[in-house]
């Protein structure tokens, strides 16, 4: 099994100072690089390599780049990528939407290469074939991987009531905001407090939340996904809240999740009685879902992952795996 | 205007103390005594008094009692005041539930003094009139106070649709949980996590949640609550999610809420566009409420209140200055 | 008694917020505006009013003006205020140093009107007599307060052996680093953390704490100041370790604390064998002493204060309350 | 290589739990069994295994055992080690101090196998060569192993100015109280707190410093220890002021550490201008070191570790590393 190199775009956020923690730990990824304009020249934690400028690295000694970029920047970076031949594994939403005019709609701004599109959503549990040895793969974001992980049982059996609302509500610590300083994230703003913002319908991940869910069962009725901000630093919840129809009750809704999630090396379902907490996944790579049957047909689902690391940058690295044939849990357990 | 003498049992729990902090700022009641098994000798904080045992106490020379006792206990303490002719504010669960059929059903125990039922539910917002005056009075829990506060408005005006669930995902600060210690309240479990607890239909709040909306309107389907240990120490939110009957469009619902709440000085409602938080609440005897509609017949309502002030040991003032006849907000604001 | 009219400049900082709130519950000061350029038109919480941009307010309606501003923008302020006969309370260091040179060596810059100084050092318990009635005072920092007002008994009564270093090891919450965002103050920088920074001898504030320390005993020897960074909002203990002389046992300090601060309203000495602790003084406008006998000539003291109240706001009032000849504690307890 | 078997006393304290959780990355050692008997039943985090009564396991299949016990329990399981031809990793005090008496004095109570004792103090920086190959070892205190490793050089190489007290103000998370809930760890009452406990000369562990301390250099001073709570689950900080003699200039004290700690794995010497803090250790074996010049004779250093991995079970594993013949980091970089 081959070495692989890679270069890390935006290494000093909080994403890409995960991503080349979790690399260190990885056998077969050597880092080469990783950008940072505000840090250059200072060390990168966890590697023996210093920040670099972004424009002051070549593509020609990497096998795969790692986007940790803001969107706008990332798919310029993709492009670079893909022209170079080297694969790309873009952490941005810019790649996560598969039609250009949705993405304006979310971000509110054109598509910067639209010709890029679509590209294969990145998530494992759902989208493992079609992931393994392709070039570009968009790493969902945090809320849509617990979301998805939660509901994607139901929607893959049809059991979800068609019109009614799904209520998503959700709560992410503060490195989902970015290490971007601003008064949102001050500690004394944020400490002893709990904020909910962008609620209902109004946060940009719902868009991919509904397309991709929409592939899988489209006669759902809306995502209502209300995100709230949680003084910790890391760890995201989902608390999904569905209608069945009449296919499901309730009471089979876990031996569901344990025939589709059974196998699976990076989500845990919790047996009955047991609550998935934040706890259980931060600083890991894997997700973990809880079950409560609260009505004949309604029931509360759990979905707890480490927004940097199933969320985000372990995601990035399962992906890896999948393109370069590496066993899928290489490093990350 | 006289000032009432005051004892105060449970002196020494989280709610008791905040009691004794909220006296120590009214200018017409006097603390009379404090009493605590486990301090009793110590001085109790913002006072001149120090905790006594509770047998060692007289109700000949107070006016009112307040019960921050667990439940069980409470019930006799009120009957010792009621037989002793003074008033008595309780902050346990055991006069909030009208019947002691539902009272066994959501507590697991017979209730101790069925005699005493039915008691008016202390939330002024909503039996203001019923509160002036009364000689007992059944303060209610934290989530409900919050939950009912969020609600009402929509009850009150008959908007809710029929049969579909109300989902209130609440979360509430490690105070709410009590003093005594235990492995769930311990600082190294709860620090950095977030975790579910009895969630859909299995906390005994839903008992008088139930109870009191079904009086306002007895066509809404059921409560799903879903509480969670939020990492703080003090502050509740219930996020709330409702669909609409034909009456009501989700545009509408602020104006109601400010028609409703227009004139209460202890409750705020917020202007479009701004969040309810715990910052807002926490440490205040107010609640704030924020609303975002979401579909044309979905609304999603953040309510808020700070769990031992409005929750607990500041609506029990307000409804002593209700039953004593002083002005409602005294020593609150 | 009259109340007056008071003007607060830097309202939207936390030592500016958390006067507005003293202030609201100060029955003798009348907020007549506040400014604040980034928030200029916004509500001010708990008041009536909404900030304004400092160019835009004057002087003619006002009584007293509170700088809390950066230091070289207060003093500025200072001058005019001066200039308009309006009382002037500073929160910033710019009139804390007696001598412009001095000034200079800490602050690295040349002091904007050195004409002004020097001015009393507003620390009642030190300097209560040359408060009453003045027309401008310095308001101390957080680090001098608590330090100060743990040392002075021994610095008083000529207690401490000469020559040998006292230690400082000091801690404050977040707030202390002002609200104006930076990496140093994200909250996923802070939350687990505890980092010291500039520690030693490099902190600005040693240089008030020995102008200060010095005028009541010249002899003593260097003080070593270590602040840290703690995880917390607000709340700031200095950690004292001192060299007792010749006329003094570790065993008399108590009482020595008890003789000189015993009728301080706003300092407690603690109990033997109980210790100041943040909680006690949070949200207070009190300090809290505890003391322990180490050797026999030596002794350890822990002095405890709520950085922006008795650290600053809480403070401010005093000194207001003071300078107007008001009653020292109105407003504040 | 060969996998040594290890059977784990207390497997469900944080110890305990962090132990098992280093053991599950460590490619040599195979848990066996852990016993808790309030756990017992439950399956053991990060492990195959659940947990046993203490009474329910046998020595005869196992190579070493760890005892994360009590002390006075340790004492008992550690003689029936040694009985069992068993290597013994002690993370309790029982095997700490040299002793009995020294014992009796800080424990308050009689050593329970006075026959056992001395034991070689596994703080490998300081005795590596003593621990290698050992059957027995007695792992320091988290307090010891952060003040020691801070102190180490300048007590070897003779610098410390006798006669004077050497302060050490420390600071410690939650979880070096253990994990039984009582009112001192109830997450409401260390929550935005900040306590000082047992200071100045009172705390156990003052024992082990000194005794260790003076191992090295007899001629210093009392060590003044001064702990704190600090309000975060993990980590600990000693901050260590220290008065230098004539053979040392605080500028040559940074040199002074690079080259007795230049070559070791687990601790950090942090260049000048960059201080040590929690951040920099937590949920790593390793500790950090940074030091500031004061005076030309006096110097601060900062010395932190993660209290439950370098400061108890991180330490425990590189001590058996050295026991049986393993590289000195295995399992723990």
């Amino acid at each position: 099994m081959t070495t692989i190199r890679a270069g890390i775009y935006g290494a000093s956020g909080y994403a890409g100072l995960d991503l080349v923690d979790i690399i260190s730990q990885h056998p077969n990824i050597e880092p080469v690089f990783g950008t940072s304009n505000i840090y250059a020249g200072e060390a990168i934690p966890n590697s023996d390599l210093v920040f670099v400028p972004p424009d002051s690295v070549s593509l020609d000694n990497v096998d795969v780049i790692f986007l940790a970029l803001p969107h706008k920047a990332a798919a310029g970076m993709a492009k670079k990528g893909v022209e170079a031949g080297v694969k790309v594994v873009d952490l941005s939403a810019d790649l996560r939407i598969n039609s250009p005019e949705v993405y304006e709609k979310y971000y509110d701004t054109v598509h910067p290469h639209p010709e890029l599109l679509p590209v294969i959503y990145g998530l494992p549990e759902i989208n493992r074939e079609q992931i393994k040895g392709i070039d570009v793969v968009a790493t969902p974001g945090c809320y849509p991987t617990a979301t998805l992980l939660g509901l994607y049982p139901l929607l893959q059996c049809d059991a979800v009531q068609p019109n009614l609302p799904i209520v998503v509500d959700a709560k992410c610590g503060v490195t989902g905001a970015g290490r971007k300083p601003s008064l949102t994230t001050h500690f004394a703003e944020v400490y002893s407090n709990l904020s909910p913002y962008k609620t209902g319908r109004a946060h940009r991940h719902i868009g991919e939340i509904e397309q991709e869910a929409h592939k899988i069962n489209n006669s759902i009725g809306p995502i209502v996904f209300s995100p709230h901000l949680l003084p910790v630093d890391r760890g995201l919840m989902s608390s999904i809240y569905v209608t069945l129809n009449d296919s499901m009750t309730s009471d089979k809704v876990y031996d569901l999740y344990c025939s589709i999630y059974g196998d699976e090396p990076m989500v845990d379902v919790l047996p009955p009685g047991k609550y998935a907490t934040l706890k259980q996944v931060v600083k890991t790579n894997k997700g973990a879902i809880s079950i409560t049957p609260v009505l004949d047909n309604y029931v509360h689902i759990t979905s707890v992952i480490d927004n940097l690391r199933k969320g985000t940058s372990g995601q990035a690295i399962q992906n890896t795996n999948l393109m370069f044939g590496f066993e899928e849990t290489l490093g990350l357990l």
